[in-house]
């Protein structure tokens, strides 16, 4: 499929080795077991059944090709596999097969299944990101740099504070992924259990199900919530904050990175970057996956915020939309995120570059602390213009600020050339950078 | 505005009244107040300098007109804001005024406690919707409806079950916002705090945002977050899960509504719901409110998701877009919990009607438990084939099921009257209804 | 791919084998030899090269899995498919191979290339929904049914004239469609056509870029279009428009087939729409699926609009978000217009249930014209209050409203029973309902 | 309303004079008295009526306070809009205001109504951008900057064909914009003019409806599209193409004004963009502005794709959605748009800056050319390696790129120092940048 080979870049080659149809197969299998067991751990089929199910089905081939097939018609994914497996059985443990369950209990617990492994990796990339993060905020905790806003360059900052803050939005969506839960679905055909009675007694529904989340190794939700999807809410839009997260890394190095600021660059690897026409040229590629997986994200989620509310007993297309923009959403982020690694890991950083846009304008950026410094002296408002003034000289000469302060004609003589170049020198006049690098790096290693 | 005029029937107009442009000004001087108030505590004013500033500003008339107009050249509203604060102010106090702040410390401050009262609305909204579900869903505990997957009936649940999980839902999101934090912002021009040494210290930039942070009753962050924009995803979100959840409310309340279903009806109103033209007709007004204002919040959280990335040290547009995104999702929530609410308080409920509709399919929808009655003498295969010959002679003679599953040449004799009467009756076959409703209430209590 | 296995359903199988990463292959090389043919044509290209690299070419096996691996390091499909067609050729052509493009001018006249099929596919299926839409709308010009605004019942209409306004959109949807154009892309490296100049002369790129596009039959754009991406919101939102178009249809096919309304059926399959636990079931799966692919549709589409401005000369994620959800959209679209065509050609139509549905209310439906025909003789206060009253009285005692019309203390005398039978038939109240589906047959066969 | 506070700077002052509830009133009433105007011309209405009416209620101070608050019980404006204008008419008129609408006529007619004036606003707006890109790509033919891509400098360009290609995208939107029809919406309360027969005759229902087009300016619809939202996908997705072209401009404009680029600045303006702390700074307030505005475009555009299907003759919910966004949309536009067109008026552009930036990678971006020149000589991987080397040498020694070639071992002797100049010269490489700036302004003029 092109969107395949077009998604290709953007996707995490290893989870989509361990995400694909057969694994989906296999979750639901994982799902139906799990029922079996628990069903007869507690009476409700033949002593030996479950395991004997177990042991067909796990070494059954199961035909994805008829399973695709069969989908469009049964509507998904659950039918065609049940009806599978029940032709893999003999006859007397049919019955016992997919027993009070429903199609949506199949899919919803299988996409838990499946997403549990690449909540893991996830969270393992992001922490891979924290842990490249520290020491690269440590080790340019006095990089000095210019703090830019609406792009445009304001005041002095360090680059180690500028990677604290990515660090702590990358961590902040770690934790609330984190914090996210997947539960097990099940309740039968409407989600009440029908059926499930111990034989003249009561309804065994809910104990299933939180047995079944047990074994599973899944949550256990309050009630069946096969039309109440604030548990894929919160999942999906706990995915789409990480790839923001990511998403804002990308377009800082990728502004850092154009030609003309140059303070940082992508780490170079053999073939990655290269433009196909213009060979002196290197491409900051891995922000433009991360860029691209984000904003397919950010759709995808979409999606899923359109379909929280979902009709009745079950979705009629609302429940259906759900399913790809979930798995491609996690499948994307972690793509951005292994690209989001790499990068905090080999970023190169050029202090000089840095230091040589800090002079760009002259020393205006300085114009701030130098007014400040004139004031009490010359009275607020000169003390404005006479810093912008010499800026000014100084851009244009391209002398040391300093210097053009301490020939105008006001400043002379009022100021000694120490006091001067102290406060038009940024790197001492970083505020708070090294503090916030001592917090954040205390609040990253807080857990 | 048209585009007012238009919304005013989604949003809540007790939030609109409360939260205007004054309000803005409001929220934006008490966040310089605070500032004043922390940095003379801390020796960075003169004495008495905060108080007056305090006196002086909370008894001036600001200009919201001036301001209006100001936003469209400065790109924000601190800027005129703070212009004519500062005009308003004797010359020895102006420079005391904002010291060391920058406008989106101001914004993103002053957004921060506009929404804190309407977060405290939206708890009690959904508090009064946990309570106004809790007594219905026990009052109707027993109260038999069909349920509808894919909107065809399917099998019985309880009308309390339904209740239960438009509840869980609710309660679900409440808690989700409940968690969500607040932050004040302020982190200087560039996000460092420039300049704010104490003479010849340290930095007291972070000492500062954490002490505005207590006075103004804002959760403290970990560092100013001027371009980390994850707790404005973490909220934009959260107001959307709820939504989500009252959406789904509204959903199944319209579609239960129907004129051929009519198992409930909105809480009638005096002029609620009439229509233009058909003196007959009442339309279930609040639902479409609803369901109009969850879409429109799915739209502005669609804005929030795709501004999470900010470059820099500030937004280009990404920052600015956020803004009325926020507020109007808060507001269009507010209408439509009001609105969730009142249905939940004074839904009608129809129990014959729900009666009614569990006997449309001639009782095909007991097929599934008559036939696993059937099996075991007949058959599995006959048992379904007669289940459903008999429902449909059931729904073609108007008899009931039973009767007709009684008239069966295949049955007769076969099973007792009273086995048939049982075995077709919806309220006995309600799974784990009961049981849901118990925990969900227990749940639902538990905070 | 869990996705693949997810999405298939959505997505049209024959679509899916036509558009695969052997077709992108295939159409990235048919760009590169129509580049290669207008070059050699125009002397840029020694006489005979194109034409051998053609035969080498098209004869070539590629190794996608190579490709798809060497996606991800350039960052698009051009880069590696350029390496390894230049690796194929032999040395004197390599240089001629490619010469003057760069990738996006590969991959934006791929995707457009790709797209074509897909476009003539889309618009077959939606004139097939035209060509089953006229004879329904025909045959049901008479067929009498409930028109229900706010899913309340309203007053009548015909079927016929629903399945026209079905018809309109979907043929509104098409012609927007047909109207799009798929421009080729080629600018080289900085869309300038950089060094295509005649030896000596004039720059030739955009004769070469006119060539190609007659050749490949695409659309000749003003001029190259590497981040003017215009073209590509005209289309994503036309493949959006006519998702919406479907969903409608599909929507409405889905509240006709409750079980309490029926008026409709979709067409039966042997296994389509079977529940996995309800025998007696039979769900509208072609409606939830196409509802399912239209709302992914409108989360890709998202993406587009999100992406539609891009930086300077080439997007930096922005361009690469495009690929996937503009492929899918139109794979999802076809999906659902497969389905929406055999809907429309196969829907059952159920005339006793629209009849049965209309009396729902004893009449109350019909309340209004019996109103205005009272008003003369008796006010229009009391006339509306005896229309009312009658209705009730008909639905309770299940008797028809001219009857209880009749009875009624303030009617009796004053009208025939023929004027009470004739305002109280609902096929006699059928506004403009013939006259539209004339109108909309002429101007649905008008092109 | 802080939402509007906040909203104010991205929209347009002028419009909003316009737009106001006010402003619904007054094209709700248009469409009623144009509906009374069309029914007396046909002897629906006492001769005089429609003349009575238009006095009395053009004259007439509605109540816009009341009509806010009665929207809400109501759920659209045009319910209490009908009952103040009913309540002002004398007895014997009453009858014949409204008589054959519906809420969604007056509501969706008016909505055309009151777009339409800004529909006409923004293609005065997209003509004065036009005409303001024209002399600046005229002037600007022979200015040559770098491509950037990627946000890599690439090749060389002229300002010209930048100007060129950010008209394309706005006229291409503009046309779009102008061939979407405003369609008047009438079909009464089913949408089949119900009741509307001539005595003893036809139902007049289309032919009012083609009338009330024609008296109000609005465009013939085939049929009454109440549920067939196209007309709406249509207005608002062209909206969005608009934003997107704006945005494209802004973030072109917002990239070359930084600091560090310095190409072009927004036009100056007292107080315009200035620093609430920083006096040095002049931010780029205006692509701000637009971008700011463009993001909320979209987000609102992504509820009208997914409200595109309503449900059966009247959308609950999906209708009452799209009125603000439809609303905004445009207002946001109108103001993205006033920036642009002052943006392309009055643009700084620095040629000098343009010049310099070319020459920061030591003539690097010009490897490409003459790695071409040498490659015939010295072999195509040497002339790469060369180029390669010598531009380093360049860069690090700051001489000129053609004196580090000339100096270049391999390269001594075997290029005349006039070739070498001209290959290094970016001037002299700039492709078909003259012929596509005359290319887009014949095609801008063309209509």
């Amino acid at each position: 499929m092109p969107a395949l080979l077009l998604q290709h870049p953007f996707m995490s080659a290893s989870a989509l080795a361990e995400c694909n149809g057969q694994a989906m197969v296999a979750a639901m299998l994982a799902f139906e077991l799990a029922l079996a067991d628990v069903q007869e751990a507690r009476g409700a089929l033949p002593e030996g059944a479950s395991g004997q199910m177990r042991r067909l089905l796990e070494a059954h081939a199961f035909d994805l090709e008829a399973i695709a097939a069969g989908i469009a018609s049964g509507g998904n994914a659950a039918i065609p596999f049940v009806k599978q497996a029940r032709a893999a059985l003999p006859a007397e443990l049919k019955r016992y097969f997919h027993q009070g369950a429903t199609s949506q209990d199949v899919v919803d617990s299988a996409l838990m299944l499946l997403l549990r492994p690449r909540l893991a990796a996830l969270d393992a990339l992001l922490q891979r990101c924290r842990a490249a993060a520290l020491p690269l905020m440590r080790a340019h905790g006095e990089t000095v740099m210019v703090g830019r806003t609406l792009m445009q360059q304001a005041l002095p900052i360090t680059f180690g504070v500028k990677v604290a803050h990515w660090a702590i939005g990358l961590e902040q969506a770690r934790r609330r992924l984190a914090g996210v839960e997947l539960p097990v679905q099940f309740g039968g055909a409407v989600g009440v259990h029908s059926g499930l009675e111990e034989p003249g007694g009561d309804n065994r529904g809910l104990d299933f199900m939180d047995a079944i989340a047990q074994r599973l190794g899944l949550a256990v939700p309050v009630l069946p919530w096969h039309t109440d999807r604030q548990p894929i809410h919160a999942l999906g839009t706990a995915l789409d904050a990480a790839a923001g997260a990511a998403e804002k890394l990308a377009l800082d190095v990728a502004l850092l990175t154009q030609t003309e600021v140059g303070e940082v660059a992508e780490p170079s690897a053999p073939g990655m970057g290269e433009s196909s026409s213009m060979p002196h040229k290197r491409n900051p590629v891995r922000c433009a996956l991360i860029r691209g997986a984000a904003r397919q994200v950010h759709g995808h989620t979409t999606v899923l915020l359109n379909a929280a509310a979902q009709p009745l007993e079950r979705g009629l297309g609302e429940w259906h939309a759900e399913w790809a923009p979930l798995i491609d959403s996690a499948l994307l982020l972690e793509g951005a995120l292994e690209q989001a690694a790499v990068l905090l890991e080999g970023l190169e950083v050029n202090p000089e570059a840095m230091k040589r846009n800090l002079a760009v304008t002259g020393g205006g950026i300085m114009a701030e602390p130098v007014a400040k410094l004139l004031a009490p002296t010359l009275g607020p408002d000169a003390a404005k213009r006479i810093s912008a003034e010499a800026a000014e000289t100084a851009r244009l000469q391209g002398v040391p600020y300093a210097e053009a302060l301490a020939a105008h004609a006001e400043v002379q003589g009022n100021l000694t050339d120490d006091a001067l170049a102290r406060v038009t020198d940024p790197s001492l006049y970083l505020g708070s950078s090294r503090a916030q690098v001592a917090r954040a790096a205390d609040w990253l290693m807080a857990i």
